[in-house]
C-alpha cells in the first residue's frame, strides 16, 4: 500500500509526521509511505533516521496551510501546499490513500474538488469508530458538515451502515440517530426530520438515543451533523484525559496508593489504551471517491502511524469502491419504496 | 426553607422522592419538605417511617405527568398536577423553592406560566454546575431551549456570569462559548453571531472553546443552546459512568488486581464521588420569577437529597431577585455600549 502523508500537517509537524511513518515502515511490512510537503526541511528531518529508501520517499511540496487559514481562499490559492498534492497522488493513482492531520476543512474541500463525490452523495462526512464497555462504534459525522439537511444525515447513516459493516465486520449494524432522548418527539427540526427519514430507510434503525447511551455498547452507528459529532468527539476524549487525572491523584492522595497504583498500573494501562485516541489514529472521509484520513491536529507519532494503519486497511479493504455501489443502490431502494408509499 | 417537592415525578418516584425529602430533614435542620401529590399514595409511602411531622407535610394533587406527554397538553390540562400544584405553592408565598424530578420541559411551561419571567430575561435556561480537574463550571443551558438565537445566548450568559458569581463565588467568571474550535471562525451561524455579541458584553468573554477545553478547569462559564448543552451532560454522564465500568474491569482482571482494588479503594470512591451526579443533585432555571430547581428522571434519593439542598440554598442567596436586578441594568449597559458605538 502507498500511503501519501501530508508532512506538514499538524501541530507538531514535520517531526511527528515523519516518526510516525518511521514507525509504519518498520511495524508493517507492506506499507510504502510518501512524506508530502517541503523537500529540504524533510530530508533533513530525515538525517540520520536508519529506514529503507524504496518504504519512505518525499513528494515536493512547496506551500504549508495554516490551521487558522480561510478554506476557501487555501484551496483556490494554495495549489502547491502539501494537501492538494498529497490528494493529487490519489487522484493520478500514484498514491491508494492520503493522511492528514492538518486542517480539516481545507482536506474536505479539496478532496472535494480534486477526487470529487460518490455518485448519489451529496456531502461527505467524517467517520470515527469510539470505545465503549463492549465493542466500538462508529460516530458518523464527526466534524466536516456543520449544517446539515435531513437528506445528509440519511446518506450519512447510509455511508456508517457500510463501513461498519465492512470495517468492524457487524452483520446488521445498530444504527441510531442522535438527539436529546429517546422519544421520537425529543430533539430539533433537523433530527425530527431525519428520524422519519432513517425510519423508511432499508437499515436496523433503532431509534433516537441521547448522550448517556452513547457507550453502552448496544449501538453500532450513531448518527448526527458535524457540529454535535464535533461536540461528543471532543468533549469525550477531554473528559477521559481529565477522569485518567483525576484517578491518578486521587490515588496519589493516599498513604496505600502508592502500592495500590502499582499494583493496579498494567490496568490502568490497558484502561489507557482503550480510551486513547492516538490508537484510533484517524477518521475516514466517506463520500469521496478516493482514500481520505483525517488526523487530529494535535497527533503524535503514534496517531500518525495508526492513521496510515487505518489508511492503509480502509485502502485494502476497497472501502469506497463499495459505498459507491452500495450507497447507490441503498438509495435507489429509498426511493422506490417512498413512490411505492405515495 | 420551605421546599415544595414534586413527590410524584421521575422514573423511581414516589419512593425515592419520599427517602431524599426524609433525608434531607435529618440532615439539614432548618430545611421543611412540602411533599406535592396524591395524598393517599404518599401517606402510605410514610408509613412506618420516623420524621417529624412540622418538618414533613404533605400537599394533595391528584394528577401525575407522564414522561412522555406533550408540554403543552400537559401544561393546558393537568391543572392538579403534582408540578403545577407545587409552582402554586411557589407563587402563593407558600414555599420557597420547587423541586422537581419530572417532565422538565412541562416544568419550564408551567414555571414560565404561573410564576413569569425576569424582566428583559426572554427565555429562561437550565443552569448545570459540573466538576473538572480544578474547580467546577456552570453551563448554560443545559436543555431548557432546543431552539436558540444570538440574544438568547447572550441573555443566558449574562445569567450564567451571575449566577456563577452568587453561587460558585468566583468575582470575574471566565465565560466561554460552545463551538467546535477555538478561532472566531469555527462553529455555526448561531455560535459565529452570538460571538460578536459577547464580545461586546460587560463579561469576562474568553471567546470559544470546544469540547476537549471543557474539563481544563480554566473556564467558569459555558454558554450554549440547549440540544448542544443536552449532549455535553449526558455524554459526560454516560462516559464517566463507562469509563469507570471499565477501569474495574481492568483491574479484575489482574492477579494484583484483588489486593491493588482495595488499596486504592477510597480514591475510587472519592472519585466517584467527585464525578457522581447525584452529588450535584438538581440545576435550576435562570431567569422565572421564582425558584425551580430540575433534576434529573433517574433521580435517586441521594439527588433528590441534594436537588432539595440545591433548592435551598438558591432561595436563601436570593438568586432569583439578584438575577432579575442584575440582569437588567447589564441588558440595559449593553444596548448603551451598543448606541454608543453607532
Amino acid at each position: 500500500m502507498r500511503i501519501a502523508l501530508d508532512a506538514m500537517g499538524g501541530d507538531y509537524a514535520p517531526a511527528v509526521n515523519i516518526e510516525g511513518a518511521l514507525d509504519t515502515t518498520s511495524d508493517f511490512p507492506d506499507i510504502h509511505v510518501i512524506l508530502v510537503g517541503d523537500e529540504s526541511v524533510l530530508r533533513k528531518g530525515l538525517e540520520g533516521k536508519r529506514y529503507s529508501s524504496d518504504r519512505i520517499t518525499i513528494f515536493h511540496a512547496s506551500q504549508t496551510v495554516g490551521m487558522d487559514e480561510s478554506p476557501s481562499s487555501a484551496i483556490r490559492k494554495k495549489k502547491d501546499s502539501s494537501i492538494r498534492k498529497g490528494i493529487d497522488l490519489v487522484k493520478s493513482g500514484e498514491a491508494d490513500a492520503f493522511v492528514s492531520a492538518g486542517h480539516s476543512g481545507v482536506v474536505m474541500g479539496t478532496a472535494l474538488l480534486c477526487l470529487g463525490r460518490s455518485d448519489m452523495v451529496d456531502r461527505p462526512a467524517i467517520a470515527t469508530i469510539m470505545p465503549t464497555l463492549k465493542a466500538p462504534f462508529v460516530l458518523i459525522d464527526a466534524g466536516a458538515n456543520i449544517h446539515c439537511k435531513p437528506k445528509n444525515l440519511l446518506q450519512f447513516a447510509l455511508m456508517g451502515n457500510i463501513y461498519c459493516r465492512v470495517i468492524l465486520g457487524r452483520d446488521e449494524p445498530r444504527v441510531a440517530l442522535m438527539s436529546t432522548g429517546e422519544e421520537d418527539s425529543k430533539g430539533n427540526e433537523l433530527t425530527k426530520e431525519t428520524y422519519k427519514l432513517l425510519k423508511e430507510a432499508d437499515l436496523n434503525f433503532i431509534g433516537n438515543i441521547d448522550g448517556k447511551d452513547i457507550f453502552s455498547g448496544n449501538i453500532d452507528v450513531i448518527v448526527c451533523d458535524g457540529f454535535t459529532g464535533n461536540v461528543i468527539l471532543k468533549t469525550s476524549e477531554g473528559l477521559a484525559d481529565t477522569l485518567i487525572k483525576m484517578l491518578k491523584r486521587e490515588v496519589a492522595n493516599l498513604t496505600s496508593g502508592r502500592i495500590g497504583y502499582l499494583l493496579i498500573k498494567p490496568a490502568l494501562k490497558n484502561f489507557k489504551k482503550k480510551t486513547d485516541y492516538d490508537e484510533y489514529g484517524g477518521a475516514p472521509l466517506l463520500g469521496i471517491n478516493g482514500a481520505c484520513i483525517i488526523s487530529h491536529g494535535r497527533s503524535t507519532a503514534k496517531a500518525i502511524r495508526n492513521a496510515i494503519r487505518v489508511a492503509s486497511d480502509f485502502a485494502d479493504k476497497k472501502v469506497c469502491e463499495i459505498i459507491s455501489s452500495a450507497i447507490e443502490k441503498d438509495l435507489a431502494r429509498h426511493e422506490r419504496l417512498k413512490s411505492a408509499k405515495k
